[in-house]
């Protein structure tokens, strides 16, 4: 398509990126008494400070699924670190363990908020990191969670919901909010309840946040998950809509990191 | 960020792309016994079949806000055509005059389609013109006017409404829908009426189609125009989500147009 013109025996000095070397650990940190045990991934073929990425997982806790996403944002040259917010000793085996530990962090959220706060601080002083710079993204109930860390006045740039509830038990909070907020959402996801989805709405404009919403058309809950775990006709996989609200990710990542 | 490797003294024979040359130029043409009066952009300097993109205008008609779009588009490497679709002596000099025109053709779909599809095949007989890489932007009453483009059943890609009324007042006809849908809105459009919102999302979901939709909290109508021609405090500029919309179109053309 494009007109190329060939120059050749060019002599140029010419900057060539190294191959990505990703690398993995797990690290135990601390919220009050309760211990955690999150997971980094970095490119150790980036040299200097780089954006940070705070990745918190779904109902089903800090699984592969995430430490995944976090390799995929460590391979875009960010620091990403995987929150753990339900405690070391706490690995849900099913969905009715699931369901009790998210049921016990939806319903308090001043706890959701402090975990989840202990996963930025954590992310903030790692090295690598430039502190000024620092997104958290979040899976399910995990997309609850990082819009709480936005109502908790954290200091960071932008949070990403992927397929998160969205309701808003604290809408006063969000004079709070010092960072952008962008939703990636399940036009069809029937967990997502309109009043809940108004509310964030209301919460959001009222206070004057700069926020966004997508809505993916055909797409039901945890649509970025090829295996979520269980069975569920409002629950499962969208190519599609995977593969959109990542790019919308990367284009809030490219403007909010600037 | 980068790790960099410096290598000197490199021969090598290096593509580089010819600076960008748009040329533009007016064109008549038919719909009916109507005359048109459309225009063209393109980059000289591209060669080659390339993708073709429709601009459909606002209420306004055709006017040096389109022409910049279908610029900005030819520098993207696409041409553009900004299609007429109140014909050549009907170019509204006030408000009064717009809503009397768009009023026209919203009240007539099937005259609306057919001017529009007279634009499109205008688009894909232009020799520069991939005839199966097509997609129709529209701002306005021209976001209106290319779902209503899909719904007509036209052989393209894409579509893209800015800011566009959503309603469906012939929401079956989504069945004939062959293309991909993406509506950007303001969450605060005052023109955007909720059942309007709620028709086209029915619309889009009984068919089945391939949609999405954004909305840009803070914005309202005609966040894409720095001047709107006229003064409402429901339709004003909004920088961030200007930007970010065309960010969102570049990655639906870089979908469709794999």
């Amino acid at each position: 398509m494009k007109k190329l013109i060939a120059v050749s025996a060019l002599i140029a000095a010419c900057a060539v990126s190294a191959p990505a070397k990703i690398m993995t650990k797990t690290v135990i940190y601390k919220q009050g008494d309760a211990t955690l045990e999150g997971f980094l991934a970095y490119d150790d073929a980036v040299t200097g400070k780089r954006p940070g990425v705070l990745v918190v997982h779904q109902w089903l806790g800090l699984t592969n699924y995430e430490k995944h996403r976090a390799e995929m944002l460590a391979q875009l040259g960010y620091v990403a670190f995987c929150a753990d917010i339900y405690g070391q000793n706490s690995r849900p085996h099913n969905v009715q363990e699931a369901g009790a530990a998210a049921g016990k962090f939806k319903s308090d959220r001043r706890l959701l908020r402090a975990r989840v706060n202990a996963g930025l601080d954590e992310l903030k002083k790692n090295e690598l990191v430039d502190p000024q710079r620092i997104a958290a993204i979040g899976y399910c109930c995990g997309g609850t969670t990082v819009v709480e860390l936005a109502l908790s006045g954290a200091e960071l740039n932008g949070v990403v919901s992927f397929h998160g509830g969205l309701d808003a038990p604290n809408p006063a909070d969000a004079k709070n909010i010092k960072c952008k907020v962008l939703a990636l959402a399940g036009a069809d996801d029937p967990f997502q309840k309109p009043e809940d989805l108004a509310a964030f709405e209301s919460e959001m404009r009222d206070a004057k946040v700069d926020w966004q919403i997508t809505f993916y058309g055909g797409a039901v809950h945890s649509f970025t998950q090829p295996d979520p775990g269980f069975v569920n006709p409002g629950a499962h996989y969208n190519e599609k809509a995977d593969r959109r609200s990542w790019q919308a990710m990367k284009d809030f990542f490219a403007e909010i990191f600037k």
